[in-house]
């Protein structure tokens, strides 16, 4: 599966100063540890502390001078996604996000086919979350015709059924799970499909248990990509053992250390 | 979900020698043990040492005066489960099992029908066990007609699509979870569906984390039932954590606790 690490995001506290003092040093520490426990692409999202263009473009290059991994530009400003894109130094790239909006549709579609990035769309739409399966496949398909229509390829979009904390709305994990099944009826092969997965523990007690616990779960109805903590160690087992269960990496012994090795660290 | 505790079973050497000595203690120590950590029905099973049925009402009858949990009769011998559904003192049972050949379900769905219990039906068949998703689907149909004809309604039928060792034959567990999903449309409301959990560790190393990380991707897709060793609080956990993932349980703080609790015990 594609890992996406959350890490460095200014909602975090130490991230959020570093980008206020223009600080390297924390945004570096958290680009390696990412990358050496995995990563496929490091997310980076300023929108906590700045709606400035600039301080985006000032991150993406931070973390490219760090580190050799893809990056995903995360902000629900056009502009904002415009600067950081334009800061890559050529690698592979992720747009996180667009929305069903139709200007969002109109303005951010394009900057991932110009800069050769994939897209993340999540599946908000004018009147916000849905809360229910129908929508969340409606919104996704009017995504990917949109995005399909712009000329990205299925493996270029990720959709995002917006999952929810299970504290305070219980009932909508089944809902992301079914959703998720639905996406992948949505083309052959199907896109990806991607949650922002530390939003299931919000404000709950057993974080650990529930974020892998759902991630499995996800896992066999047909995601394949999350934005986590790719530091926990357990998270990452967990999705080491589940592509096992899949056929996905292949049986040893000791499949974990494998997995870790072939993921380029797990230091 | 429904768990049946697979502990009583004479391939474990304690329960092998308590059958052939007729020694009650570390039967009932097992039966209590297994009830107090919520098992749903106790597994019987008499095969690796015995093939006299009066050693499976014996059985029975020694855990009855323990527990009041109701029990899975489980032989391949129509005459050993007949015996042990005879002794059975009235509560709920189930007869573990049928497989999809001729003359087992023509002898062993009517001791089901007779005796008021449930039904496992194991999808082989004459010629083995399927390696595939379609003989699995096909043989589950065949049983589940054939238990419907005879009067069963489908909350008593179980279907097992028989899980096999990751170690060994790794392309099955993604065929078994297809299959999972594909025996849930056979009706509606849907049969049980259950597996042999334990098999799938079956000479591994990482046992507990692959059989919990199995069990709640089935029950993504499905599974509600599992014979399995209800001793193991992490799988438990997982259990709880996946019930609550799919709204089956309320959540609170404490869910695993409440979840123990409601079980009658967890201690």
């Amino acid at each position: 599966m594609i890992l996406i690490g959350e890490r460095i995001n200014a909602g975090f506290k130490d991230i959020g100063r570093a980008i206020r003092e223009r600080a390297k040093g924390p945004i570096q520490e958290w680009a390696r540890r990412q990358a050496d426990c995995g990563a496929d692409y490091l997310d980076l999202n300023i929108g906590a502390v700045s709606k400035d263009p600039r301080d985006m473009a000032w991150l993406v290059q931070v973390v490219q001078e760090a580190v050799p991994t893809p990056i995903a530009v995360d902000s629900t400003q056009p502009e904002v996604l415009r600067a950081g894109l334009e800061a890559l130094d050529g690698r592979p790239a992720l747009v996180n996000s667009t929305t069903a909006e139709e200007e969002k549709l109109r303005k951010i579609i394009p900057l991932a086919v110009e800069h050769g990035a994939s897209l993340i769309g999540v599946v908000s739409d004018e009147r916000g979350s849905p809360q229910d399966v129908a929508r969340r496949v409606e919104n996704a398909a009017m995504i990917f015709a949109a995005a399909t229509e712009a000329g990205l390829t299925p493996d270029r979009i990720f959709l995002d059924p917006i999952l929810m904390p299970i504290r305070f709305m219980q009932d909508q994990a089944p809902k992301v799970l079914e959703a998720i099944r639905e996406f992948t009826l949505l083309s052959d092969p199907p896109p990806h499909i991607s949650v922002g997965l530390s939003n299931i523990c919000s404000g709950a007690k057993e974080r650990g248990l529930l974020t892998r616990t759902f991630l499995v779960m996800a896992l066999a109805v047909g995601l394949d990509t999350a934005i986590c903590d790719v530091l926990d160690e357990r998270l990452r087992a967990a999705v080491a053992t589940a592509e096992l269960i899949l056929n996905r990496e292949i049986y040893s012994d000791e499949y974990l250390k494998v997995w870790a090795l072939r993921r380029g660290g797990g230091r």
